[in-house]
């Protein structure tokens, strides 16, 4: 089974190069700490095989922060582990705007029920 | 004590938004992963602490690879976690193109002595 993560950047949301890399390494970290712990814990060896086999991280964009909710809202019917960044607003952003969305790691099969349509990020 | 995270890309590799930020995340979850375990275990309050502050992580540039090495040597002579991460070379980039480095979690002021001339990605 392959295991990977994906995060998925709203366009509408206006980001420098490494503002968006921080904010995507947020919500690559927070989710794995979920993992760990808590709900998720049933799904612990998902992360070792993640960890296995190089931690594929996939990043992929939507339109607009509406389009972003829609996946999270479809993702939070399965059983994967997600997470909303919002940013603190101290540099570029306005206090509380959602910058991305994380979803697992999870299986590749799984994630394309619910990310299959997207396209990378900046591929559009 | 404020506890941070810094990534640092260098300028010379080029990638794409979605591209960076996948790199970047791996960096910061591969050293979150070896705070966790092994050499590091004398400095697990520093994860709590900064998982407890926000898990700040700042994107920093260096002008090439070999800026990005010297960072890293420096860093690797103080007790602090590091990381090289270097791609699959699967898509944009060669094989085993380096493309970011993690230093911390760490004090703020240790990272200082080490990064503190950098500057955030982009700015320059």
């Amino acid at each position: 089974m392959s295991v990977k993560q994906v995060i998925i950047v709203p366009k509408d949301v206006k980001m420098s190069k490494g503002k968006m890399a921080a904010q995507v390494a947020h919500a690559s970290v927070t989710n794995m700490l979920k993992m760990v712990g808590g709900r998720y814990m049933a799904q612990r060896d998902l992360v070792t095989d993640w960890a296995a086999s190089g931690m594929t991280k996939v990043v992929l964009e939507v339109p607009t922060t509406i389009d972003l909710m829609k996946v999270l809202h479809n993702a939070q019917g399965k059983d994967v582990v997600t997470c909303v960044i919002r940013d603190a607003g101290n540099t570029e952003l306005e206090p509380g705007t959602t910058t991305c969305v994380g979803i697992g790691p999870a299986s590749e099969e799984l994630l394309d029920t619910i990310t299959g349509e997207l396209k990378l990020y900046g591929e559009s």
